[in-house]
C-alpha cells in the first residue's frame, strides 16, 4: 500500500492539535507512527521541565520491547541528546533525521572523525543506546530551536531500510509533533494553574472560616463537620440522579458550606460564649449572623448563590425559619442542605445547655423534622448517609 | 506568480495554532487571505458565544471596505448563516464554499427554486449582503459540525473569478480555520478562567480580612490602606529596577497583606479594644497576634511566603522586633515592606491614646527609623512615594 505522505501528515496534525493533554498525544503519536508506517516500535524521548531531563515513552508494537530498568530517564547531557542540541554536529544527519546505518557510516569514514572532535565519542555513545531499545532512526522534535523531544522508530516490519522520503515524512511529522506537544504543555500548565488556584482558594477560604470558627467555642470543628456533610449529601444527590445541578454547585456549597456562620464574627464573644441560656435580646443578636455573614459576602463578584446559601441557612421549610421566612422551594437547594448538615452537627455535639444526642437520635429527630423544619430531600438523603454508616 | 496551495495551507495551520487569542487570530487570518490570495478586502463573520450572534470582522484590504452601522453584528437566524447551517442547502454550495456567481446561476436556474422552498428568499438574502460588504465568496468554517463562522472574500485584485482550485484551498484553510479557532477560544476561556478564580480568591480574602479588621474598633479600613501602600511600594520598587521578584511575588505580598493582622481573631475583644494603655501581660497578648496568624495559614500549600510575611512584619531591622527578633536580611521583604505600610498607616490614623500624626511627621518618623526599625529601602521607597503625592 502506497502511503500518501502529504495527506497523512494534514490528517495527523489536525488530530494532534486537538489532543490537549501531553501524555494523550504522547501515545496517539506513537501509535500513529506504528501504525501508518509499519515499524515494530517506536518511542518519544520527551522533555520533563519538572525532572530536568528527558523521559522515554515507548509503544510495545507489534513485536514489544522492554526498557531496561534504570534507562527510562535520559540525562540532557547525554550523548543522543547532545547531538541534537549541539548545532556543531546539525551536518551529520539526513535532513534532520539520524539513522542507524548513517552512523555507521560516519564511524567508518575517519576523516569526519579528525574533523570534529568528540563526533565519534559521541556517535558510538548513541550506537550503544539505539542497539539498548533496538532503534534504527531517530527524528529529534523543535519547537523554536528547543528541543522539545526524539521521536525512535524502531525496525520497519517488511523492508530493511528508511526510504529518504520517509525520514523526510518524520522530519515534517516531528515539527507537527513539537507544535501540537506544545500546544498540550501549555493546556496543562493552565490547568495545572487552575487547580492550583482553586485549591489555595478552598484551603485559605477553609483556614479563615475555621478561625472565625474557633472564636465559638463550643463549636469546634463544626464548620469542617458541617462542609463534609452537606458535600456527602450533595454528591449522593447528584450520583442518584435525583437533582441535576451546574458544574459550579459542588463549588459554591462547598464555600456556602465553610461560610454559613462567617456572621458570627459580628456577634460579641460574651454572647457567643455565655455559659447558660440566652436572653431574648441575645438571641435576637446572634440570630442576625446569616444577615451579617451575607453582607459580608455581597460585595464579592460570582458569589450570589453562596450568599444566598449564607444568609438562608437558618429558614424552615414551613416558613417559621429567618430572617427572611422563606418556605419550601424559596429556599434554595445550597441553603436546605446546609441547613439539615448544620443541624445534625449541632444536635450530636455538646452545648452548654444539654450534652450531644447520638447520631441516631439526631437522625430520627430530622426525620420527624422534615417537610416541616427540614427541604423533605435533604432530610431523606441524610437518613440515607445515616443508614450507609457515611456521616 | 503561481501559489504552491498544500505548501500555504500547512503553514497557515501551523502558524495560525501557535495563536492563541482568538481576537489575534483573526485578524492574522484576514491579513493572510487578503496577502496571499490578492483579494481586495476579507472579513470573518464569527460567532460570539456572549452575544448569540455572529459578529463581522473585516479588513480594510487594498481597497478598504465600509462596514454600515448596524451591520457588524449578525443574528443566527440570517440568510447567510442558515444558509451554512441548514443541510438542506448544503448541495448548491461549490464543495463548501458558496460564489456570487453560482448564486446568481441558481437564481436563474427556476427549477431548482422550484424544488427548494425558500431557497430564493435566501439566496436573494444572501445576495444583498454579499453586495452590502462587496463579497464574492463565503466559505464556512466548521468545527464538529458547529458553525464557528464564516469566511469573506472580496473581488480579486487582477482576474474577474475564483478558479476551483481556489476555492478548494479556502475550504481546506476554512478547516484548519476552524481548528485554530476553537483552540484559540478553549485557551482563552482557560485564561478568564484563571482571572476569574483568582478575583474570587482575592475579593473572598479581602472580605473575610476586612470582616476580622473590624473587630478592632479603632483600625477601620487599616488592611485595606496598609495592602493598597504595600503594593505601590513594591511595585515602585520592581518598576525602578531596585528589586528583582518573581511572577508572584506581587500576589503573595498581596494577600500577605490584606492577612497580616488576621491573628488578632486570636486576640480577646476586651484587650483589642481596650480603651487606655495597655499593662503588660495584654501587650504580650497583643503581640501574640503574627505568630497566631502565621499559625492559622501554615496549612496552606504554597504560602510559605505570605506565612513568613505575616509572621514578621513586627520585626525590626535592628533585631529589636517579634517573634522572632530577625535582623536586616533576615527579614523577608515582603515582611519589610509590609512593616513599614503598617506603621505609616497606624501612625496616620487616630488611636485611643493619641491623635493621628499627619502624613509629613510619619514620614519624618521613618526617615528617623531607617536601618534601625525599618529596612532601608523600604523606608525609602515610601518617602518617594510620599514625595509623589502618592501615598
Amino acid at each position: 500500500m502506497r502511503i500518501n505522505y502529504k495527506k497523512e501528515l494534514e490528517d495527523a496534525a489536525r488530530t494532534m492539535i486537538l489532543v490537549h493533554s501531553p501524555q494523550v498525544l504522547i501515545r496517539l503519536i506513537v501509535r500513529m507512527i506504528v501504525r501508518k508506517v509499519n515499524v515494530h516500535h517506536a518511542g518519544i524521548l520527551l522533555f520533563d521541565q519538572a525532572k530536568k531531563s528527558y523521559i522515554l515513552n515507548v509503544s510495545k508494537g507489534k513485536l514489544g520491547i522492554k526498557i531496561p530498568a534504570g534507562f527510562a530517564r535520559i540525562d540532557p547531557e547525554s550523548a543522543t541528546i547532545r547531538f541534537f542540541t549541539d548545532k556543531s554536529f546539525r551536518s551529520y544527519t539526513n535532513g534532520g533525521a539520524l539513522t542507524y546505518d548513517k552512523i555507521n557510516g560516519f564511524l567508518r569514514n575517519k576523516n569526519n572523525l579528525k574533523k570534529n572532535k568528540g563526533l565519534e565519542e559521541t556517535l558510538l555513545s548513541i550506537r550503544n543506546q539505539m542497539n539498548l531499545f533496538q532503534i534504527q532512526v531517530c527524528v529529534p522534535s523543535y519547537f523554536q530551536e528547543e528541543l522539545l523531544g526524539v521521536l525512535m522508530l524502531g525496525k520497519k516490519i517488511k523492508t530493511k531500510t528508511f526510504y529518504q522520503k520517509e525520514l523526510d515524512f518524520f522530519v515534517a511529522l516531528s515539527h507537527d509533533v513539537a507544535m501540537a506537544l506544545r500546544n498540550a504543555q501549555i493546556f496543562d500548565a493552565l490547568q495545572n494553574q487552575i487547580n492550583h488556584n482553586k485549591r489555595m482558594f478552598f484551603e485559605t477560604t477553609k483556614a479563615l472560616a475555621t478561625t472565625i470558627d474557633a472564636k465559638d467555642h463550643y463549636t469546634h470543628g463544626h464548620t469542617e463537620r458541617v462542609t463534609r456533610i452537606s458535600l456527602a449529601m450533595a454528591k449522593k444527590l447528584i450520583m442518584d440522579h435525583r437533582i441535576k445541578v451546574d458544574d459550579k454547585f459542588l463549588d459554591d456549597l462547598n464555600i456556602a458550606a465553610l461560610l454559613h456562620d462567617i456572621g458570627k464574627i459580628g456577634v460579641p464573644e460574651h454572647i457567643l460564649n455565655k455559659n447558660g441560656m440566652l436572653n431574648g435580646e441575645e438571641r435576637t443578636c446572634i440570630n442576625g449572623h446569616p444577615m451579617i455573614g451575607a453582607s459580608i459576602l455581597e460585595p464579592i463578584q460570582d458569589l450570589k448563590r453562596v450568599v444566598d446559601g449564607v444568609k438562608h441557612h437558618h429558614e424552615r421549610y414551613d416558613g417559621r425559619g429567618y430572617p427572611d421566612g422563606l418556605k419550601g422551594g424559596e429556599i434554595s437547594l445550597i441553603a436546605s442542605i446546609i441547613a439539615v448538615a448544620d443541624t445534625f452537627d449541632a444536635m450530636t455535639t455538646d452545648r452548654p445547655y444539654r450534652p450531644a444526642l447520638s447520631k441516631t437520635q439526631a437522625i430520627e429527630e430530622i426525620t420527624r423534622g422534615s417537610g416541616l423544619q427540614f427541604h423533605p430531600l435533604a432530610a431523606e438523603i441524610i437518613v440515607e448517609l445515616h443508614h450507609e454508616k457515611s456521616l
